[in-house]
């Protein structure tokens, strides 16, 4: 144990999820532990952030090393007052955002509010990992996730120097036995999205309400070096993020097109 | 006037906004509009969807030719719910999302709900535009954007059938007198991002809250090829936008890393 290592921890699921409690435990073994949690469930939130109101923080009960603030703000807002109010004088060694309840491979870095703020956090050139389990449910098995989660985030701080930024990984973990899984998988997120079947009804005023669900459509499913191969045959899969999002192929295209 | 175009409109600033109303009057300059826009304020948003509630939707006035519904979800659950339950029967030819009071260059292409809304779009094979003006005021003066905003859309249509797929732009326009304006640049998103400045306060109850303020910290202002120098010198700003966020290089420096 180094306790003069500083992880900031974040989630996107509140600061009361089974995955979080588990985060804390895992980010306490590398160093002393500020938390900023969102103080409500805030799923699919992206990298939205909070522009028209105000927000507000308030200490919660930690465990010992670990100091943990619930916000009312998004993932990205929390780790923003982090960096930017909370951790003025020194930065963190690590930011680790989770451990998510739900999958963030494939396109759902981008709706992710976990991942939302594992990148926010890497902007400000502090190694950044979202970690995630495949698997929504409240009370899943973290088991896996941690074994592996503190395979990466040692060699994460124990590379940390000699490794360019922003860093920013997007890891996630299979849904299955801790002894089961069989190892980690660099690999690039998978081509595809999702089609949703929104789910129609009428609330008890008679009012027509929607209510989103879909599934992902995966362009590639036979492309060994993606994510959710990776995560389809077993393994745990690791993401680098960067957040240019320019599409340099269709400059080309549209250079004639556009003037 | 081709009768014959449908053009999905949405946007992050609701029904109820000036860019808004500017953008159903352009739309209808292409053919018909079908209109699923917020039904208040969601700018921010970033890609975020609506995934613990029910969502409602109502038809509200519109002009000959277009069809308004407000929806209570995000910039992307307007767009979701377009392609995925309304247009079930038939695709739009374009999607038009803006036009938004607030420049979407450089990093705010991960933030805006504008551009949210319009690279969900761009996922289901039609062309894509998220059109915003570098002014964030109520009232501001979209002359400049209507007429740029114009000429992309229709140089766009006439050259979707040999544009590849997924297709999303992302066109900022400066704030100045349409005759100020020097022309369009195709252009890479500028490095750089926000750092915050917390605005900190007491309520009237006595409880701390915080207010995010920041500034755009841009990382190359010298270099000529991207998104803010086209705006800070008079052109407009067209950047293509995807959504492959792995980051290639890293892949590399990770490899002696994580196994």
């Amino acid at each position: 144990m180094n306790k003069e290592r500083l992880i900031f921890l974040t989630n996107d699921d509140s600061y009361m999820s089974k995955g979080f409690r588990a985060a804390v435990e895992l980010a306490l073994e590398f160093g002393r532990v500020v938390a900023i949690a969102p103080d409500r469930v805030q799923s699919g939130m992206s990298q939205a952030i909070t522009i028209n109101s105000p927000l507000f923080m308030r200490e919660v009960e930690a465990p010992e090393g670990a100091t943990i603030y619930a916000f009312s703000g998004t993932p990205v807002d929390c780790a923003k007052i982090a960096f930017d109010h909370v951790f003025a004088e020194r930065k963190p060694d690590l930011v680790l955002s989770g451990i998510n309840h739900g999958s963030n491979a494939a396109i759902n870095v981008m709706y992710s509010g976990t991942m939302g703020a594992a990148i926010e956090g890497s902007f400000y050139g502090v190694p950044s990992i979202g970690l995630s389990l495949d698997d929504h449910a409240a009370d899943a098995d973290f088991e896996g996730a941690v074994k592996y989660g503190r395979e990466i985030i040692a060699a994460v701080l124990a590379a940390a120097d000699r490794l360019p930024r922003p860093l920013c990984l997007n890891v996630n973990v299979p849904r299955m036995a801790v002894d089961d899984i069989r190892g980690i998988r660099l690999a690039r997120q998978t081509r595809g999205f999702w089609r949703e079947d929104f789910y129609a009804r009428q609330d008890p005023h008679g009012r027509d309400y929607f209510w989103l669900t879909g599934a992902f459509q995966n362009a590639e499913p036979e492309a060994e070096d993606t994510d959710e191969w990776a995560l389809a045959h077993g393994y745990v899969a690791v993401v680098p993020v960067q957040t240019d999002m320019t599409d340099y192929g269709m400059l080309g295209h549209l250079s004639n097109v556009i003037k």
